[in-house]
């Protein structure tokens, strides 16, 4: 059986991520893809990396016509674009992965004071399943719609659940999540922010205490914790391609020595994606690899725990968790499509 | 039917980049792995980012142990240390595939007097084929022992072949190679040439006139053109962890136009690994995959063209055509194993 | 004595890089910098390199306004911005470096060919010193006005220089230049082109044949020679920030052994700011500094010659060599502001 | 008045950059440069981009030769090497800086069990003054010994200083710092942790918890504070060459606006090289320079205060903190020899 998909906004990082992994994948076609600017050129015209491989024209994204095509449909839009197009998409009888923001946060008055616009269908916001695929993989089994993780929160909260459900944490003390990001995680845009001389050989922290991954994480702490926590986030940019390295500092409700902590993580056995790394976790074996690597370290006093992730933000932080969700959706083996081992060097 | 294969020398980057590959082969089983240094480890102990994919020892280098269990060997040592071993493997008969230098050349006093070592096995000189897979296609598919071909001369030969064999060149004047080489072309042993804050932000030619890829090279354009060519060949570091950019200045004996020369690369119609690439070939867009994307340039004169060509050291330069040249050894599509789309950005 | 200069253009990467460098100059005093999109906010909230060092505000630029307080202009603006200013300073009586294109190119009908605008002060192309400093120097130390060199033809053309004068060219064959470039020499305005995830861990050439650096090389090798040559410039961007390294294969009237082609060099005695290096040139050792560090290499044949030069684009071939020139225009020592040593690391 | 001074261990890293920041002093001769692998050779063999600023040959480490030709030696050797000689030079009378870890703590049975070697001059470790110099810079102006503080205690000690002094440390939590760090920090000689392709595009927490570092800072923050307090550090490798960014997540023991908390760092006023950061310290804005940005951040609850620090590990961390030291010492003015503002880009 051949799955149909399409991918809008597929010119971006994540599009383009999408396509190269799908290339790999024995039971999806991609019949169409699309780009705002670009509609009309050939794919490879901005994605030549992937010459060879597709033969596809940028479309106008047409959720209509799309529709006719696929059976399911990524999006990759900027936030507020993907809103309308999810609608449609479902009410036409398809299949949605949205790798937008628009349908993460659950509140429509949350999303609306973090991304400053009118949320439109707040009546899907539940509907959708957050899709940290093994947090909430029951649930996506049984959707047709999945609000894929941030890059940030899924490097948090991958180290966080199992914490979280085991419930040790202390809440008199705040949850430290320090986040190093490389620039992909930016996107393709370019900008003071993301031009290579500003970047190069430079690191700096932005958007401390406001980032807009701050409310997911903490509404995702709330409902695997079941119980709001104080977080505080520092993200920062990295100067590498690809990558988020995530140092939490988990206040512990007790003492906890290396063999308990370690133990709380046992309940990733048996996920394919999540790796227990040999000491502390490096960007550069997870690079282009869908792999969750991670490690948790005791302190001296045992009170508070160093937990620590990397992930590739364009694969587990993004596209490859959105085609691990498709793999979960249709019922098939999570590594379909997403077996190819990291590139290192 | 699967073959059953072996690497010596696995835990290089080489190495490294066989066991990424491969992992994807469908025909193919990696059944034993070696190291020097690390023997008895586990090969994740060394390669982190193959967690999850190999569950493999590293053991002792020993021919007869290996050629109980493998039907063909990569060997991924250093210089001097493939000769006896190639010998031994063709005796047990395996087939063989040399990563290393010593069989390149094909005289053994022009062996002894760049590599400044005797070569103890002179006979086998001339019954390894040179695996420039494009280019010995036919011998290479009859042979059991390949003489897998150095990452610069790959990037310069895939250029030069078409207008060797369309008889071109003006003889009168040097065919000038300038070469720009990601730092894992150095291999994985560090050194100060290779340490992280000598050749970040820097660049800088080595070797001008005397590096051991320039025999090899005139070797090959001798037999693949059928006449000695004067060469300058200058090879640079480049501060990024994969790639070859090769810049020819190609003295034509005659005015070509662009048209022209473009009708001159048309021989690799066909070839799954060649793309013509749509203006200058960019490291970026090659990063972790087997193509070879060219580009030629005519001039205002129209006597010289300038020749363009961009691979990953690791893969089309090494690993990569191993893999391919076992392909067409084994009568298999050459794209086995490494159908994967380059990693972009 | 003081001299008050003003900078219009600022807060670009070459006006930062004079800001930085006037700093440690002993008879210099920066008394207004300019900048079209900052004007009215602090120099340092551009630059925050510069804090406790400035303390200037950056101003709209008027040349009228500008000439009442300073005694020398640096224009650090984009092509045909330069055009009208130079003319009103100079007839203000101020002197003036100009770092954009515009006085570069002696003849109107070549600018208006390569910057598809019409000069509109031909008048001035002749007057205009060209300031490469080690050629031109008694010129630059009569004139009011210089015309800044391109940054890849200073690294060329100090190269080349000698062996022009030397008249040792051999006119049957081409000059071939081939630039690597760090990202900074395209500016601070962000683009595709220069997007950290575009440019990183690539390399990639441009431009080429096309380059507006071309007919400036080609100019000055015609006055310099004294004969037109043939040349063939390829130009790359390379992922650092800073440098340019040059090569260039020259093709030489005679055989050269290498002691020969060394001696050619020795025009260059005296000359504080060219070093012969021990090697090849590395980008890695003039980081920061207005060395221009070269090198040359006979060949087996002794026909062409390998030259090769290392300079940062920001400082010899902008900045410092502004500055150089302005110490040569004003009758002081060439080091003035410019004897701190390369960042290395 | 010009000091002599004579530099053991010139070519690692921060040897080679004090050679050049005292290039730029107006009071200082370099007299002597030692080193034991490259005794004979010239300095600028070793130190290329030099070449032209010192005319020095590399000699054998004698401290009683070096007391003839200096009047203050730094010591740039690696840690148990400085013991001895420091003994020595200060019996002959000589004013000595120590840029290993010899003296840095100041109890002999720390030093043992965390340096895994005998401490020989224990009697010395009061004598010494810990070099941070915002700190201690009465007793480094009496004194003629300075242990040069760590590159990571420099950057933390210099933001936790104030709030210690301030005594509004929360003592009940623990004070986590979260310290990135470019490769110069791990010096010249090349290793596996080091290797280019290893560390680019990749970023590693390492020796958490049991870094060498970690008793230099308990030490001061007891000393600063009078108190002992629980300390969390996570040092990270960062693919940059220069560049240390320390974030602080630190307890209060109040509620604190982010006005309070600025106020706190208002003892730095009139420091020259403590700058207040624009927004995050990013660490493209010091490279080069001795500055220290700071800045710190209120958090939603007023009971974490989160800081930051970027300083150049080379400089601020190392030989840049040493001049300063030896300017206190001398009774001149902080800034001589370090006034060249950082590189940007």
């Amino acid at each position: 059986m051949t799955l149909k998909v399409a991918i809008a906004g597929a010119t971006g990082y994540t599009g383009g991520e999408l396509l190269r992994l799908l290339f790999l994948h024995p039971n999806v076609e991609v019949v169409s893809v699309t780009s705002e600017q670009s509609a009309g050129e050939p794919l490879i015209k901005r994605l030549p990396s992937l010459k060879g491989y597709y033969n596809l024209k940028l479309e106008q994204f047409d959720p209509k016509k799309i529709a006719e095509k696929a059976d399911l449909v990524f999006l990759c839009l900027s936030h507020t674009k993907a809103m309308e197009p999810v609608r449609q998409l479902l009410d036409l009888g398809k299949k949605v992965i949205d790798l937008s923001a628009d349908y993460r946060l659950r509140s429509a008055s949350l999303y609306e004071s973090w991304y400053q616009s009118p949320h439109t269908h707040p009546e899907l916001l539940k509907e959708g399943v957050y899709g940290l695929t093994e947090v909430y993989r029951d649930e996506i089994a049984r959707s047709n719609f999945i609000a894929n993780p941030g890059c940030y929160p899924t490097g948090a909260l991958l180290l966080l659940s199992p914490f979280l459900k085991a419930g040790c944490i202390d809440a008199s003390r705040e949850i430290i999540i320090d986040s190093k990001s490389g620039i992909s995680g930016a996107g393709r845009a370019p900008s003071a922010k993301t031009h290579f001389t500003e970047v190069n050989e430079g690191m700096v922290a932005y958007n401390i205490g406001v980032h807009r991954h701050l409310p997911e994480i903490e509404q995702e702490i709330r409902r695997i914790g079941g119980k709001k926590r104080s977080v505080l986030f520092t993200p920062y940019l990295l100067p590498v391609n690809r990558g988020i390295l995530t140092t939490i500092y988990l206040p512990l409700n007790g003492k906890f020595t290396q063999k308990k902590l370690e133990s709380v993580l046992d309940v990733y056995r048996g996920e394919p994606f999540i790796r227990r790394a040999d000491g502390a976790p490096n960007l550069a074996h997870i690079r282009g690899s869908n792999f969750c690597d991670l490690a948790v370290f005791a302190t001296p006093g045992g009170r508070t725990a160093i937990l620590m992730s990397a992930i590739d933000n364009l694969v587990k932080g993004a596209a490859g968790q959105a085609i691990q969700n498709m793999n979960v959706m249709m019922g098939w083996d999570d590594r379909l499509g997403l077996i190819s081992p990291g590139l290192f060097p």
